[in-house]
């Protein structure tokens, strides 16, 4: 590798061959030296879980894409493919971690549940610049083109500017052609939650069992969350933290009576 | 149940035998009317992972302790458990979701891989005030009456006092006998990374693999963290939000050039 440029590690949670992650690997190829270590199947919904009960196979593979980089595709979850990828296969800390293009939103409250944003949340504990990309379009089909060239210019600014320590980002493109894009804006994650519907069920040998579905509610009507920035046409930028620490709670928490 | 006692939504990540959450039910049963909805096999590490493309099983199981409330063992994760709780068994918001108490330590960035505080989180996200336990011993053997106490004086804090929205209370115990705890400590999280080790080996097929293993490094000198507290003997308190907005960075994040 070069050593002008920069070595970004590219993973993501709907798996290596995803067409997202094909789509950002176009463009970080553009930018820097790139390894991809990936899940082999899809982890989405995996929040930040890590895999500390079962073994983790990680082995080179070649895709259509690959010449000039290498590819890892491994068994567990999006944040096992940062903690492998920076210990076993490049060993080193690489200049920037992004994971993505997801197939659907990990916008407002999504970000918890969210493999994609696990990923980049684990290379930022790491101490690794980091950015999350998801596209509002859960289709196996889903246009990843008009992302691009926002994936370049926030890619690029993380590399010129770097990110604080403990700040990594999470980027959402909204459902649309280039053309009606109007631009990325900075913003909070919405206060939002799912209302659960369980669709209840009974399998051949009598038990019941359950699919987990639900209806995004969004409580929040700033003009200044990522939810807004979606509807209204724009792509979404949130600095997200993983000090969950509620600073602004200590005070009154002191006052209670604990000890009683 | 009686009108007068809150109704209490209890779970863990250990799985639903596992000892740690029979002494927070014992707790539990002493404050108000008790069920429980736990995974039906451990579920440490698994973050804040939900179950969207399998199917979920919740039965009801009588153990020992359950003369006079219900319990059910769901298939899932600790976060499944909470949503199927509140929606298919219990067809109301509980008063208060307790998750725990976990065999090892949820402090500092442990927080973001753990279980015990994703069913916490997932509560809180609900609109539940919620709690999560755990205590800095693995073992199966941990001895879980000295955290009792304080299981108690919080719990009955919080059911007086309330939790503000979207704020949620992380819990630790330091594994001492009951005389050596200091008391109870009001702390930020600190700031901490494992750093990874992977024990790499070969399958009898000849496949390499890897199990996960760790340092758990803490880089934060501060005295008003939940690592400073446990190791000097206090249980730590510390609150937590799921509005992960790293609001510091936002003002500089939008004077980057991202449209050039």
């Amino acid at each position: 590798m070069s050593k002008e440029k920069p070595l970004i590690l590219v993973t993501n949670d709907d798996g290596i061959t995803a067409p997202g992650i094909r789509a950002l690997l176009q463009v970080m190829k553009e930018i820097g030296d790139v390894v991809v270590v990936a899940p082999d199947s899809p982890q989405s919904g995996m929040g930040h879980a890590i895999t500390i009960s079962d073994t983790l196979f990680c082995d080179s593979v070649t895709l259509k894409e690959n010449y000039n980089h290498k590819e890892y595709s491994c068994s567990g979850t999006p944040a096992d493919c940062v903690k492998i990828a920076t210990q076993e296969i490049l060993h080193r800390k690489p200049d920037l971690c992004v994971s993505g293009i997801n197939h659907g939103s990990n916008s407002s409250i999504n970000v918890i549940y969210s493999g994609t944003m696990s990923a980049a949340v684990e290379a930022g504990v790491e101490g690794i610049p980091a950015i999350g990309f998801s596209l509002l379009d859960y289709s196996l089909n889903a246009d990843f083109e008009p992302c691009k060239k926002y994936v370049k210019a926030i890619t690029k600014n993380v590399l010129k500017n770097g990110l604080p320590n403990g700040v990594v980002l999470n980027v959402n493109f909204p459902k649309l052609p280039a053309e009606e894009i109007k631009g990325i804006k900075v913003c909070r994650q919405a206060n939002a939650h799912w209302e659960e519907e369980f669709d209840k069920r009974t399998n051949p040998q009598g038990r019941d069992y359950y699919w987990l579905s639900g209806r995004f509610v969004n409580n929040d009507e700033g003009q200044d969350t990522d939810e807004w920035a979606l509807e209204n046409g724009f792509v979404s930028l949130v600095p997200v933290q993983f000090d969950l620490t509620a600073h602004h709670f200590m005070k009154e928490l002191n006052d209670w009576k604990l000890d009683e």
